[in-house]
């Protein structure tokens, strides 16, 4: 019985290897790509794991993602289909995605860009502030992050509103959910904040259409994976005043490319994917405990749906 | 009995007024400079009243402030000694003051001018993140403001401590007190936010000494009053790197005059006085209770302390 450790990240080696090892043994812990018995390794931890590091380990019981999108992992067929993929869950990360989204609501909301572009001119310029209660947050993605997010944003007062496919318990959120409710729910956002994993479904859903039916002027927080974002139509709803200012931490392709149009515009915010991350000293507990449930014989938690893709 | 209602603003006429005839009945309200009988008066409602405005008020009882801080009332001398001075506390005041407050310390607790300027060249550079609980927030002032702020900080997970000059009741608040805790109490600071009134204490309180007694590269945030922080020795502590980064809301002359070397520095944030407005919808309430508790022969609540000047 041995967990196998695959990241391309040398970080992950320094701060995970050693944590592991002291919580299993250091004999338990095997790092890829070095792998002296290929059927002693019943679970692996991964982040963006060579193509093949997964296959051919005949006792594989379980692997557990180092993040909370697994897309890259499902995207790439890197996971054996009969093996269970276990998605990140830790409170460091969650309280990380919560600071960012509150950081920019209220960045967008106490109206920074606009007093940072005054400053920029010398301008004294106060400008008429609406109340919090009088704003609408909408929130795509009400998992783990998205629902932790917002009720810290409704906890400030905001008017807070998510939508769903499918209707869901979502525990003092209000939700509009199905198809026939997504222009509601849109018209109503003065903020939208997309924290969606990437799926089949997702990917590229905030398109021209979708950012047209946004009240004119409204901003967008994209937190979670490039791609559900349009970004050609993201510059076009921008151009047009249809999007206020947009905070992008994801991007169609990252690192963001050095000449990508996003960078030097005005009305963009540019933060190179740190919504979140995962910090070792607490996301260990996590895959332990996850690992002791599998070795008692209990379901694991936060498996990942590969038919839902997150 | 008639209330005067005294500001300078043209915008709080327009609000205010309708307002306090609505709720009082339209002869109730006089608006100065026209004041038919001064005898009539019994009660004020000021914001930067002129200079004789509030002399020869026979039967002045009190008067009520707009603005939360009543230094420019006190320094003018606009108020006669014996009327009691009401400062305003208003839940929309305070909660404008909280989001500032927030903002700003997730703004530099989360590195956002260091992203902001790699954005400016085009970088993708992720910086290391401390966690929330691994920073320690100081707060200087911790009247109705700055307790409700340092309550709002404390419960996103930051060390929060207080400075008061006399040990006070701060219930939940960590508080060092006495000027022999002072230096020990910067020392702690990564952010130091400083919502003091402007008194003859506080004022340049904020010098060159305690900005050294800071940590190296701590940050501050300064949204009560100018003249407390002192501007040059800011300046000074932001050239040697022993400050970090200053998010400055007031200024010791505002508007900040164009040619302020503040208004171009890289490592401040500069915004017009904006951090916490009053919401007359909110603000009359405020008002009127205090008027109700006269009426009734009540004692006035938040009347200031000419001695402290707060």
């Amino acid at each position: 019985m041995a967990i196998l450790f695959a990241s391309t990240r040398d970080e992950h080696i320094r701060t995970w290897v050693p944590a592991l090892r002291q919580a299993l043994g250091p004999r338990e812990v095997v790092v890829a790509p070095d792998i002296p018995d290929r059927r002693a390794i019943t679970h692996a931890v991964v982040w963006k794991p060579g193509r093949d590091t997964l296959a051919n380990l005949p006792n594989l019981r379980a692997v557990f993602s180092l993040g909370a999108g697994v897309d890259d992992l499902l995207a790439g067929e890197l996971v054996p289909n009969h093996i269970p993929l276990v998605r990140m869950v830790d409170p460091e990360l969650t309280r990380g995605m919560v600071e960012y989204v509150l950081l920019h609501v209220l960045y967008l909301y106490r109206q920074v860009p606009q007093y940072r572009s005054a400053q920029a001119g010398a301008k004294w310029r106060p400008l008429a502030q609406p109340r919090a209660c009088e704003q609408t947050v909408g929130f795509l993605g009400l998992g783990e992050l998205g629902l932790a997010a917002a009720r810290a944003v409704a906890k400030l007062g905001f008017g807070v509103v998510g939508f769903t496919r499918t209707p869901r318990q979502t525990n003092g959120i209000a939700c509009l959910s199905g198809a026939d409710k997504w222009p509601r729910f849109l018209a109503s956002c003065d903020i939208l904040v997309c924290l969606l994993p990437k799926t089949p479904t997702t990917l590229g859903l905030l398109d021209a259409t979708a950012l047209a039916m946004l009240p004119h002027g409204a901003n967008l927080i994209s937190a979670s994976r490039g791609g559900i974002v349009v970004e050609p139509d993201l510059l076009a709803a921008l151009a047009s005043g249809q999007l206020g200012h947009a905070v992008l931490d994801v991007f169609e392709r990252e690192p963001l490319p050095e000449d990508s149009p996003l960078w030097l515009h005005p009305n963009i915010t540019v933060t190179p994917h740190i919504a979140a991350v995962t910090y070792p000293a607490t996301a260990i507990e996590s895959v332990l405990e996850n690992l002791r449930r599998d070795r008692a014989g209990k379901p694991l938690r936060h498996v990942v749906d590969r038919a839902r893709g997150y």
